[in-house]
């Protein structure tokens, strides 16, 4: 055991704008034995989101940001490799929040035991995890929508907007995807199962989403913020629901903050509503995971990975997501 | 009945940003008998509210604009003259939504019987009618105020914004109104009890809503939008709810039309929220009005009427409204 090294990715600077390979350090440390109450994780998948970006910059936005030379943060899938703790046995896996390295010590909190046999152990990343949980509160708590109703959600093909678009069907609401180039459109509409899908480059964008909004749109949920907000808006009915998930267009560029006027919000009856999961998860994970495992095995939702191996490779990984270049939700396979 | 001459004010123009009294025009025309099934009111009060300003455009805003030649809209309270509707008899007072006249056909619907007991009749354009429900939904049902939290509101000497402020503090929570002069101000901190009243005239008016909410602001009852939703941004709290309710500072100014950006919205978790009072009728007026009805017997609900006199009063009242020049709820005492 103390044989052990631990390999993690840091912090090396702030941003300035797109992250550099050169904002990230990896270092090599001995991994510590693990206390009377603690146990030791190894960690397996690293799951690497948007959100992360804005934990990078000086100041803090709606939660800590990583201090310069601390272990960039994240959603881990671990082993448990050695416990000194009561309540878990060497060879658990678990949903940690170990962050970008091989190995961790945890005193047991905040950790919730996986269930391998419901879907593969990564969907708790996923489907099973944080940016499905997103989407299913993101929806059933803001946007509601209702049979007949059109949800809009751009980044459709990826870890969020896909869950968002499969689960307004499932409650019988019209699904448009917007996503970037024709694989990932053919596979919001042909695998998903989405009503419309758009592509974002297309040079008539806009056009192209009111023809297949003909009835307007009822809840636009925001993932990405820039310029498709600006072809959303004059789409939005009366009483439409927006809620706010994500920026990921705006977080390397925030002279691109997106906004909704108050007249707009006044005279359609808006709702706007900013929100991040973890709000949401004393009241609601509980019914989620039991609802979405219903659906998967019912065959009513579908996912996608996008897997990089070894720990190395996430800071390309996360720097190539920030642009669109990842294909389903994204993790990093730590260790076989 | 043959020989009465009905006095009405009709929108002779759209006008062009602040309205004009050319923009109105005053014709008399014969009153009309009541059919089978009809009643003929005769006005008392006419109510002018901001929201009018919005149906003076030539497009449609979030209701129908007045056409041009047509009798300008509005909530009255009436005395029926002569009824042939078998659920009306002469003399009942009722609230209508006649207009800008002195004489009105019904065919009853619509029609609220209205309880002189309770209160002067005339409070059932203001504080027990569609201002004070208005002020009850967007608190109750969007801002939902808990003990503690500071609640900010403008035109807290106005119809609606005096009531949101009063709630505020029957629920517990911190009110802090802004308001235009000396005058206004001392009316809401002393007569209407709120913990803190700005002047919005001063030039330090930012400084002094900073100083006003050492906690930040829960809850901002949006009425007025421009520079007011400025100085309140930087303030929101985490969590925050924006019941918007009306922007008469924008309504004969687009260009100044404020906007609360996504990323704000987001960081910020905020409930960003449009409202009409009309949709919540259904569901909410009958508690409303024994509730506010309580509160009054109480002493907990406190009101004040700017009253004109006469029909020809009410363009120039109107306009001098928008600018800001009324204090409380405006009525116009069509007849005595």
């Amino acid at each position: 055991m103390t044989a052990l090294q631990n390999r993690r990715i840091l912090l090396a600077a702030h941003p300035d704008g797109r992250p550099l390979p050169s904002d990230f350090r990896t270092e090599t440390v001995q991994v510590p034995e693990p206390g009377d109450g603690e146990l030791l994780l190894e960690i397996l998948y690293l799951s690497l989101d948007p959100y992360m970006r804005t934990r990078m910059n000086a100041g803090a936005t709606y939660a800590e940001s990583v201090p310069l030379g601390g272990v960039m943060l994240g959603a881990t899938v671990a082993r448990v490799r050695h416990s000194r703790h009561p309540d878990w046995r060497d060879g658990d896996i678990v949903l940690s929040y170990s962050g970008w390295q091989e190995y961790a010590i945890s005193d047991g909190s905040g950790l919730r035991r996986i269930d391998p046999s419901v879907a593969p152990i990564s969907t708790a990343l996923g489907v099973l995890g944080m940016t499905g949980f997103t989407a299913y509160v993101g929806l059933e708590e803001i946007g509601r929508p209702v049979p007949g109703e059109t949800v809009v959600v751009a980044a459709a093909s990826g870890a969020v907007g896909s869950i968002v678009g499969q689960i307004a069907r499932i409650r019988g609401a019209r699904a448009v995807g917007i996503a970037g180039g024709a694989a990932k459109c053919s596979y919001v509409k042909d695998e998903l199962g989405f009503d419309a899908v758009i592509d974002h480059r297309a040079p008539d964008f806009a056009e192209q989403l009111r023809a297949a909004c003909p009835d307007g749109i009822d809840v636009y949920f925001e993932n990405v913020g820039g310029k498709v907000l600006e072809a959303v808006k004059p789409l939005l009915n009366q009483f439409a629901r927006i809620p706010v998930c994500g920026l990921i267009s705006q977080y390397s560029d925030q002279a691109t903050d997106a906004s909704i006027s108050l007249s707009d919000t006044l005279f359609k009856s808006l709702t706007v509503r900013g929100f991040i999961q973890t709000d949401f998860i004393e009241r609601h994970q509980a019914a989620f995971l039991e609802q979405a495992a219903q659906w998967i095995k019912d065959g009513e939702l579908r996912w996608r990975e996008d897997v990089v191996d070894g720990l190395d490779s996430a800071p390309a990984a996360f720097i190539g997501m920030l642009d669109g270049q990842n294909f389903g939700k994204l993790v990093v396979r730590v260790r076989d």
